[in-house]
């Protein structure tokens, strides 16, 4: 991994820096197992469950790395971010902890638990029409406002730091795994992921999970360059943004492969999630109990030597009305 | 503690002992903290979630410290159990790891779920009547049938020393607790938790939490000896059984004390540890939550002073729809 800060947007110091700033913060989040589920999968499984996060998901390591790496100047004029949800919640909570202004631009069709999360944490609500384009200019107009410093959700080197320190706190939970399997949507975690994962391990498969309605980032790993899709579709409300040029170089040469899963197999990966695990799982936080139980997963000769696999549910943020007419449909 | 065995069906001793014994079974489950929760609370909450055991209660514990204590003999003929549910299936997973057989008489009315994990884990189902006159008879019947062992669900001195093993974990895990609340029914789990407990920490107070309506064991606490109820009355399917010979005098002298409530008190606490939490939990396993928040626990000035309280999550053997039912009515 030598000069790999200068090809890519963090790397293991850069990771261990982020541990140490926000180990005050953060849960070390447990890893859960099931011999049930082992059964169903043929491998054992090792969950690192981001959805006991504070804030309910994975974000708020990127988060509060952005924001206690503020100088106190900056600081001091808050920061802004637009997200589909658990980003801007953590950035609420992190930047409520550092005692600063978070504003929070989100679109209309934001799943009513992650606004609540947002408003829990004392994030200024504004909203934007669901479009990116209309999220991007309200937020710009929010940073000339305010002079607060906008924190991407993914697209960042601090919050790419953050989010790999999943991969530290794993690898030394469960040394044995010789595979990790992420949720992949803007990239901000699988980066982190791949770039801590295979510094420790140069070994270790990092696998990226996604749904078919969203597979912008499979399609970008083989055509070499970064796809966009016209529109998602998909109940996995936080796998639906695009890689940014920050993640798509560590996606393009660390991430070992893709599995792509229908809307159905997410939901029934969810059930699985609450009924064996007992775990509230997000449909972004179950794809990857989806994508191990998947044809696409057993089928490919490339994994059948997989033993140990580590699975991150990123998050459990998820309106048990919306689980429950998923389970029922 | 000294001559304590001599008073009680356990002690510290054999419950360190059933740790020995069943730590290469059991998972050491994770302590979760909500800083959430706490604000509601108005105390610092650790939260021992006995959901992910195996078999998704504390009740793997003790069938666990009871099958694997049997003689070769004795196990080669099996076990029998009358049972609500979790210790059903804890018992049949036990079994099935010491390769011997289990068979469970189970009321017709017990929850889906529970009976379902009871065939995943190779019980034999012998079904009786809800009374607990037939299922006494039941399980005479396939005693003399079979000559296999009765592990009763908590009136047993192995099953006490295994459910205190929680106890041990949970003060490792959080010493500075100054308070532990427990869900109380036949008494197995509490008994445990306060001899392990105030052995390792004289101090420290164990606090039983009890459904309106089943609270035989808060009547008994009052009366000085065991009340039993002509029928009890709510939602908690694991908390309606009463007080044993064996548990009844740890109860009376170790337990510092009960807090009742609602059953509207309980499925809120279920919905907070879904939505907070992000953790699936029964209705008696979320009891303990429901009586730090409730009126009992606040306004009694004999906890006035209780700073780090320990919840024991009992169990997460909730159907779905179940839960869902709850939530909405």
């Amino acid at each position: 991994m030598d000069g790999a800060k200068d090809e890519y947007a963090a790397d293991i110091s850069s990771i261990r820096e982020a541990h140490e700033r926000i180990q005050p913060f953060i849960h070390r989040t447990p890893v859960l197992a099931s011999q049930t589920l082992d059964s169903m999968a043929g491998v054992r499984l090792a969950f690192k469950c981001e959805c006991f996060q504070k804030g309910g998901a994975f974000k708020f390591r990127g988060a509060c790395n952005a924001i206690f790496s503020l100088s106190d100047e900056q600081a001091s004029k808050g920061v802004v971010t637009h997200s589909s949800g658990n980003h801007a919640a953590a950035l609420s909570f992190a930047a409520q902890m550092r005692g600063i202004p978070a504003y929070i631009v989100v679109p209309n069709n934001a799943p009513k638990c992650k606004v609540e999360n947002v408003i829990r944490y004392g994030g200024q609500v504004i909203w934007s029409e669901p479009t990116m384009q209309s999220r991007e200019s309200t937020a710009s107009k929010v940073l000339q406002d305010t002079g607060a410093v906008l924190v991407h959700p993914y697209n960042n080197p601090l919050v790419i730091s953050g989010q790999g320190t999943v991969a530290l706190e794993l690898l030394d939970q469960a040394p044995q795994l010789d595979t990790i399997i992420v949720p992949i949507s803007g990239g901000g975690l699988i980066s982190g992921v791949a770039l801590a994962g295979k510094a420790i391990n140069p070994a270790i498969r990092v696998i990226a999970a996604e749904p078919k309605g969203a597979d912008d980032a499979a399609r970008s790993k083989a055509a070499g360059r970064i796809v966009t899709l016209p529109e998602t579709n998909t109940i996995a409300d936080g796998l639906r943004a695009f890689l940014g040029d920050l993640t798509w170089p560590v996606v393009r040469d660390l991430v070992d492969g893709f599995v792509t899963v229908e809307d159905g197999e997410i939901v029934e990966a969810m059930k699985l999630c609450y009924e064996i695990l007992k775990v509230a799982v997000e449909p972004s936080g179950a794809i990857g109990l989806a994508a191990v139980l998947s044809d696409g997963f057993r089928n490919n000769p490339a994994w059948k030597d997989c033993e140990d696999v580590g699975i991150v549910i990123s998050g459990g943020n998820v309106d048990l009305g919306v689980l429950w007419d998923a389970l029922k449909s």
